[in-house]
């Protein structure tokens, strides 16, 4: 195991953070590697928001299910897949440009995490931390509105960045056997494996919960799908222009 | 700027590998690194076909557009959104699980992306080289088949990973302050930015191709998205059990 694995493999959510501030200089190196990250027939379609305003991010703390590391994070970064500017670049050439394929919006969303991602490990080899925040899109039209995005612009994920104030396990993953099937899709071991690991992430709650927390993992799970998923979803991006075909 | 982030910014698509295999023991190690990335809400809704024999390769090949990498490469992988996996955990708890909210495809998605990209970076870090197949989604259906998916698993991309044979240059992407912006959207800027980035492509193209490549970035969007993008997905995906609320 070299040192980039040992760093991969070292990730844990980070959700509390120093005082000492991140240089800008540093969130445009972040930003610029990320960029580097695989691009869907070279669309690039991420557009990253940084907010700094104290007033938007106490906003888009309390849209985002009032998460305090969303104000408090040195550094709050929104991922938005952004189609727009391809339509600019059409534009640029009087092409016609099509959308609203279900399509686009998988190349646009993944070109936005891949991005992210190279920017959440470039900012942990740097000795930074950080959390992806789902949440904002718990009250997404607001976030939307607040951002003033325009069509084909959907912000995906925020992701808070700093110096970590803590220092958290890594959680225990499924079994590499549950996750790496040969040759065909064979799901016959998986209950077993998955009673197993059951147990270790119980474990991994009741030590670091002091016994408070004791859920497996296939309970977290059922426990929350069964609720509704942000059923609000499809008819935002259905208006912002994506998923219609 | 670190190692890591060195290693972030000299990704490149490597389509041409050595014979020397990987070995299993490597890849379950980057499958572990994979496993590493945040996940949303702790659903680790990503599984990976490791697909080794020719006969499927060759098919998989075929149904990706014919390049060759996907038949050739020493180690290929196909990720896939799976939340099958939540239903039989649902189903340890007698717990109906709700499914086909857009947001669970976001998720699931999500997820895989942030996977893979560990993965291709652990990779990268070990001295091989890759690339995302997104082909795989031309033929979805028949890849599905193939690999025998159930219901809410979907191939996402493959993914090709080897030895490189080949040095290709990193490819200039977007100027910083096109994918950047602070507070609020604003593309005013973007188009006398896009101009200038043109020619940078343009440059790169040209001097890649002893001048028989001459396209601009917005030229080669705007070909790119006067035609239909995969229009199959939708109904699909739906078919699947994704994207029906």
């Amino acid at each position: 195991m070299n040192e980039t694995i040992y760093l991969l493999k070292a990730h844990r959510s980070i959700r509390k953070f120093t005082d000492q501030p991140v240089n800008q200089e540093t969130v445009r190196e972040l930003i610029s590697a990320g960029q580097c990250a695989a691009t869907s027939s070279f669309i690039q379609a991420c557009t990253v928001i940084q907010v700094d305003d104290q007033q938007t991010r106490d906003l888009l703390c309390d849209y985002a299910a009032g998460q305090l590391y969303v104000k408090e994070a040195p550094v709050f970064l929104v991922f938005c897949a952004d189609m727009q500017r391809h339509r600019l670049a059409c534009s640029m050439h009087d092409a016609p440009m099509l959308s609203g394929f279900t399509e686009q919006f998988i190349t646009a969303t993944v070109d936005c995490a891949l991005f992210a991602q190279n920017v959440l490990i470039g900012a942990e080899s740097l000795g930074l931390g950080g959390c992806y925040i789902g949440a904002i899109r718990n009250r997404i039209a607001e976030v939307d509105e607040l951002l003033g995005l325009p069509e084909l612009v959907y912000p995906l994920f925020g992701m808070c960045l700093g110096y970590p104030a803590q220092n958290p396990e890594t959680k225990p993953r499924l079994p590499v056997d549950v996750v790496l099937k040969r040759g065909r899709y064979d799901d016959s071991g998986d209950r077993a494996s998955i009673t197993d690991y059951d147990e270790s992430v119980r474990n991994y709650y009741r030590t670091r919960t002091g016994g408070a927390k004791n859920d497996s993992w296939s309970e977290q799970i059922s426990e929350m799908l069964v609720k509704e998923a942000r059923p609000h979803m499809l008819s935002y991006l259905q208006a912002k222009g994506y998923l219609l075909k």
